[in-house]
Parts: structure tokens; C-alpha cells; sequence
């Protein structure tokens, strides 16, 4: 069967394109989820035109085999990850830039362009493409789109879905469709550009996107605040959003700031329960003022102190607080990260809930994230050599999704369900959703070659 | 069948959401798109809870009736409309808005809800419901979640889908699902919710929706100024969506100002190609800048009048004159509105190619829209009592889907396909693309049963 298989694609693709190294199929079979399961594939194929996928798609529906499509391999929950036997498609060969219309403020660009590739070429047309998800320097658009990826802009400019108009995709069988345009507003015929977007390469491979481009912010203003509780941040978190369109608002509590402290100490406050940072891009005087509005949200709930600042520069120190939580809870040992959101009242109560899971289960969690979103990332720290605390670190991982689920929340809102937490789809879903999602499944790839074992 | 149709529904119902008047079944067989077919029902179902929604679908699976579901009846694309024989399902009765979230910023409403209504109980909270159809007085919810309605918002708030959390649907088998849920992020399984926003109740009966609510914007600040030329408009319309963010951008070309200065007189120059109206919610200072941003633009562009003012009441004036652009129309004959969308700098182009087929067609077209969105509705006037000029109007109605699709544009940016366009979809999708709507239409209403022959 693997000769079979190598020997069909190697049929329709250039012999470059089709790698059974064993060292390079050992490189493609996970992402960046170490604790998500992996299998070997049998071949990677690298296709660099849509009609190259097409082809890959044809033989593994011929033949039976599954595909797992991969970007740059950046993903936090193993929905990259190769099942034993099967083929990886890399789109990274696919990663030019076709086009960026200034006038038009869009861009179409195929999916193994990194983000940060298709911000650079926004910004030469004085332009900017929004979405930043952390990973923005290394991760893919196809990647992006697969999870419908989040990051510090969402709370005043969306996720990666609102910023594709269109996309082209090749469904299981190799069938090529297009969906969306290069309209802003478009409702002829079901909304599949949203369908494919967050389907973490279940329904079909995205081969080509046209994303939408704004103008260019302008600069911001920023504010760290020091809350002694979490209520305290919470409420906050609210008043802001209700007086004002902050263009960041994230949060960190104490074991996070610690951890930075300790790091990298910038004078952080590390008696504090919670840190807030907060810009505003409104920019001139409004900035200046949308700034003052926040800060005296944050004093008016009882911050015990806050910095804040309307020089770019300073802001972007002041930054470095957030940007540093994920490495400097590192420092501190093996990271299990989390990604659950809750409505945004509700935060202090998630906070409050991931402390006493630590305490629960005698493990580190550090959390930090998109309070104006809801959306958080509780990171279990542990020690990778000591068997027992993996354990722990996994069992606290878990409860913290049913805190999410618990408190009205999501298991994931923006690395995605991958096979990290396919367990827990269901309990969020219910059966007759979960039903719904299996029957779509099965009307687009209804083999199930595409990224089996993965969400559903 | 009709008999054991209407036992079977009044068994599964209370007597008063049962009706077989034909005087009011007649009053339901459509919409406001009066040159959509309709057929007459057998009966009118008015179920006032989730699980009489519920029964009714149960009955119409049983029985293989066709049931098409309804709200208010402002539909502008035939999507309402009855055939013969089917079961109508007004959701009008489930009205109710079951909560606001100040903190949270949501609120949670039943489909027959008017837009106004929750636009309402939003503000009582100091809160605002953005989506504003034209029709946002007497139009109901559910209405605008199955045509993915817009407004004149959309251009800086998006389209109601992107006011969406969550939704509660039935499915044509009586099957309840919740789809999204009260979180802003949440990528656990596909975007359901997308899906059947903008499905025209071809996937489902939306039975609920969780909606996001935003703080009310500062007080806006207008422009209305006039071009010699198509061209010199587009230009101002591109220039201003490239340096600042409008909250109101549309355009009114000549036909359109002719009629409402004859109907409405204000002043409004009659000489000019086109009108542009533009507002900035920014507030304040900032409010005054970006108006003075988009005077520029529009006085680079060539602009030979611009009339601006930071003042509310002599805006909402200003504002005026586009709000009276179809009712003006209207004066002048029966109207054949269309709603085409085209990339935004490609308005120049395809208001040319509607003075084109008014021409040919001899027929008079007033254009007006949402400049900012490419979103533009072409309005045929014509002579209801002759018939020759009536097939002249649908012929140029028909002419300008064409155009927007030589436009790179679609057929429909806000009212939806309906049964008006169902025959254009395939040209704008292709085949491929709309055998994946077939086949998602298929997974989820296996027997058609719910709207047949609306949008596929």
C-alpha cells in the first residue's frame, strides 16, 4: 500500500514534492502541542499549486488515505499532528503573496504565507493587515485560517475570520470551490467562507485566501494597572469595555507577574492579584482621552496603581509585561497552555476557579490573556521529569475546561479543538450539535480522509 | 393531506396557532417582493415556544409538507414567500426579548422580535444594538439573521452576523441545536452559527439568538457633498475608507437626487453625477478631524460642493436626503429594487454599466447605497399598468445582476436570493460551489422540506 501510494502521487507531482525521508517525515508529524498524540505519515507531499493539492486529494481519495494538511507547523493543540500511515500536505511551498489591491484594501495570498509576510507587504501599501496572533512572526495564514486564530488586536478588530472576504478550497475529492469574493458584503447563497474557516483542515484544504486590509492605526496609547483583586480586575475589564473600544486589553494574574518579575524585572507590582494592560489607537486627543477614561476605570475599581503613558515607546515597554507572561512562566518548567474563554463577566470567576484547581492538584498555573475577549490561557507549569506531575499538570488542564463549560464558556477561543481536546467537544456541544457538525463532516469529506481524528 | 395536516398540527398545538382563514393565509403568502412567486398555503402556524416550533417540524417530516418560516414579512427577495400547499411557520408570536446583559454586553431574543425593539430594550441600558436594516422599525430578528441583513452601519460594525454569539435553531426534523453560545471567541467545532445566518430558513428555524450589544457611539458628525462625475465620487468613496473609519459612507447618483429634490426639496444639487453622505462617530474632537479627513477627500476628488456639519440635528437633516431616496423613487412609479454589491472601487464602473441598461432598456434607474461597501440598490421605476414596461424593468432588473458579476460583485450584498435571484446563484457560485450548498443543504434537510425553492 505505501508503494502504491508514493508511486500514485509521484504519478501526477514533481519528484521534489514528494518526500519519504524518514528525518523529514519525523519533522512534519506534529505541531507545537507536545502532549497531542502523533502518528508517522507515510509521505510528505509539498504541492505548489492548487491543481498539485487537487491531484494529492484525487489519489488519497482513490486510494483511500488520509491527509493531514500542515502550515508552518506553529499550532498549540495537535491539530497538525500526522496519524500513522497517512499523508502530510505542507501548503509552505504555496506561500506567495498574489496580489495587494491598496485602493481595493485587500490582499490574496495563498496559505503558506507566514502573517507576518502578508503584514510586511500590507505595510509596503501603507496598509495593515489586523490579525496578530502570537505566533504572528512564524505562523502561517493557512494556519490562521484553519483555527480561526485570535491574538491581542480581537477585542477591537476581530479574529482572522473577519478579515477574509473569500477563500478558494479543495474538498476532499479534489473538487475545487470558491467561496466569498472581493466584496465587503456578500449573501448569495450559505456563508461557507465561515464554514471552512476554524474547520482545522476537516472539511477541505484552503489552497488561497482574500483577506481584507484596513488602514493603518494610529499610534497608541497604553496603560499597566495593579489590581489587589480579582473582582477588582474584573470589574474593570467590564467598565472598559462599556466606556470605551480599547485596541488591547489583557490581563495577567499574580503567578504570571511573578514570573515576569522574576524574569525580567521591570518593576511590576508582584503583590498584586491581576495586572491589566490596556492601549487605546483611537489616536490624537481622542486617544489621549479614551486613555484618561480608562484609567480612571481602573482607579475607580480600585487599583492600587497605574501607569500609563500616551508615547508610543514607552507603551511598547510597558508591553513587554504581557509579551514576556508565556516565556517567563517557561522559565519555570514544562508548559501545558490553555485556551478557554468565558463571557467577559465572568473572568474574575475563571481566575478564581483555575486557583483553586492549582491548589487542587499542587501545580503552577499561570494565566494571562484577552480580558476584553474572554479569553484566556491558564498555563500548567510542571516538571517535565517527574511522571506524577504530568499527571497532575494533565488532570488540572481538564478541570479547567470544565471551568470554562461551567461558567458558560468555550474549550477553545483561538488555538482550536485539534486533538487536544476532541473529548471535550461533546460536553460543550451536546449530542444534537455535535450530530450536526458529524453530519456536515460527512457531506463534504464524506470518507473522512481529511485530518481524521481531529475536532470531531 | 391538507385534513391530516391541520389534525395533525392541531393536535401537537394550542387551537389559536393553527389557522386556516384564507383571508389570513392569503396575507401570508408573501413578502415585500411582489415580483416573487407565491403559491397559497394550506395553514398558518404561529407556535409561541421553541418546542412548538418543534412539534410543527415534526409533523411536517411525518407528513413531507414543505413549511416555510416567516417573521415580520419585509423580505425584499421573495424568501418568505409560500408555495402551494406548504405549511407557513410565523415566528412573530416568539417576540420576546428574554434578557439584557448590561455587564455582559448581550442580549438574549426570540426571532419575531422586531430589530427596533431590541435596539431599545439595548439603549434602556445605555447600550446599542448596531445592525440597522432600512427596515430596522418593523422588521423582525429572525428576519434579519436569514438574510445576513446590513444596513447603513455595516460599513464601520459589520453586518448583523457579526453581531451573532450564538443561536438556537430547529432543524427540519425537529431537532433542537445551539450553535456559538455568550463568549466573543469560541472556535470549538464549525462556525453553525454563520452557517445558518444568512440561510433564509433553508437549514433551519431559528428559534432564538444571543446577541452582542455595544456602547452607544458619541455623536456623529455629516458631510453631503456633491461630484461632477462618477469617477470623481468613487475616488472620494476610496479616499475616505483609506484614511478613516465613516460611520455612514453612501452614495445617491443623479436619478436618485433628481427624485428626492422633486418630492423633498432641500437644496440638494440636481446638476451633480452623484452624492456622497458621510458621518464619523469618532466624537469629539476626534469626531471634527475625521469629518475634516473626509471633506478633504471628497474636495481632492473634485468635489463642487461639500456642506459639513459637527452638529447632530442639522446632520440627521443631512441624512435626510438619503433616507428619502426610495420613498422618493417610489413616487415616481412601481420600483424593481435590486441590491447588488461590487468591490468597492469598482462602484464608479457599475453605476456607468446601470446608466447603460437604463438606456437600453429605456427604463429610468435611480442608484443609491452603501458606498462604503460596494453595496448598491439599483431601483427600476417603471409603469405598473403597462406591461411591456414591465418586462423592460425586469429585463434591466436582470441586466444589472449581470453587471455585478462582470464586476467581480454579487447578486446580493444584504436582502438575500430568495426565489427573486435563485436562478442567478449558480452564475455567481459555479457549479461546484453550489454543489456544496446542495450537498450541505442535503446533511441538514435531507427530505427539502424547509423553504424549497428559495436561494438553491
Amino acid at each position: 500500500m505505501t508503494v502504491d501510494v508514493e508511486r500514485a502521487l509521484a504519478e501526477v507531482l514533481p519528484a521534489e514534492a514528494v518526500i519519504t525521508d524518514p528525518d523529514v517525515l519525523a519533522a512534519h508529524r506534529r505541531d507545537q502541542a507536545e502532549w497531542a498524540s502523533s502518528g508517522m505519515p507515510r509521505v510528505l507531499v509539498r504541492p505548489a499549486s492548487t491543481s498539485e493539492v487537487q491531484a494529492v486529494l484525487r489519489v488519497a481519495t482513490a486510494l483511500r488515505v488520509p491527509v493531514v494538511p500542515r502550515g508552518a507547523g506553529s499550532g498549540l493543540s495537535g491539530g497538525a499532528n500526522a496519524s500513522d500511515g497517512c499523508i502530510v500536505l505542507s501548503l509552505m511551498r504555496m506561500n506567495r503573496i498574489l496580489e495587494v489591491d491598496r485602493r481595493g484594501m485587500l490582499a490574496v495570498v495563498q496559505p503558506g504565507a507566514l502573517n507576518g509576510a502578508v503584514k510586511a507587504a500590507a505595510a509596503e501599501q501603507g496598509l495593515w493587515y489586523a490579525p496578530d496572533p502570537a505566533s504572528w512572526e512564524f505562523s502561517s495564514i493557512g494556519g490562521n485560517l484553519a483555527t480561526n486564530a485570535g491574538g491581542l488586536c480581537c477585542v477591537k478588530y476581530g479574529v482572522t475570520g473577519d478579515a477574509v472576504l473569500g477563500l478558494e478550497a479543495v474538498l476532499a475529492d479534489g473538487t475545487v470551490v470558491r467561496t466569498g469574493g472581493r466584496t465587503v458584503k456578500n449573501v448569495a447563497g450559505y456563508d461557507l467562507t465561515r464554514l471552512f474557516i476554524g474547520s482545522e483542515g476537516t472539511l477541505g484544504v484552503l489552497t488561497e485566501a482574500t483577506l481584507r486590509l484596513r488602514p493603518r492605526p494610529p499610534k497608541a496609547t497604553t496603560l499597566v494597572a495593579a489590581f489587589p483583586t480579582l473582582v477588582s480586575a474584573g470589574t474593570a475589564v467590564c467598565d472598559i469595555m462599556e466606556r470605551s473600544r480599547p485596541s488591547v486589553l489583557e490581563l495577567m494574574d499574580r503567578t504570571t507577574v511573578r514570573a515576569v518579575e522574576s524574569w525580567k524585572p521591570m518593576g511590576l507590582d508582584v503583590t498584586a492579584e491581576a495586572l491589566l494592560i490596556a492601549r487605546s489607537d483611537a489616536g490624537g486627543v481622542q486617544g489621549e482621552e479614551e486613555l484618561a477614561l480608562m484609567v480612571a476605570a481602573c482607579e475607580r475599581a480600585g487599583a492600587t496603581s497605574v501607569m500609563s503613558t500616551a508615547d508610543e515607546a514607552e507603551g511598547e515597554l510597558l508591553m513587554g509585561a504581557r509579551r514576556f507572561a508565556f516565556p517567563a512562566l517557561e522559565q519555570r518548567g514544562a508548559t501545558l497552555l490553555d485556551d478557554v474563554g468565558v463571557p467577559v463577566v465572568r473572568i474574575p470567576e475563571l481566575l478564581a476557579a483555575v486557583e483553586r484547581i492549582a491548589q487542587k492538584h499542587g501545580v503552577l498555573i499561570g494565566t494571562f490573556g484577552h480580558a476584553g475577549d474572554g479569553n484566556m490561557h491558564p498555563t500548567v507549569v510542571f516538571d517535565r521529569k517527574d511522571p506524577e506531575a504530568q499527571a497532575r499538570a494533565k488532570d488540572a488542564f481538564d478541570d479547567i475546561l470544565h471551568a470554562a463549560l461551567a461558567l458558560g464558556g468555550t474549550i477553545t477561543g483561538e488555538h482550536g479543538v485539534g486533538s487536544l481536546k476532541r473529548g471535550f467537544l461533546g460536553a460543550q456541544l451536546g449530542p444534537e450539535t455535535l450530530r450536526l457538525h458529524l453530519a456536515i463532516k460527512g457531506a463534504l469529506d464524506p470518507l473522512g480522509l481529511l485530518n481524521p481524528g481531529k475536532v470531531l
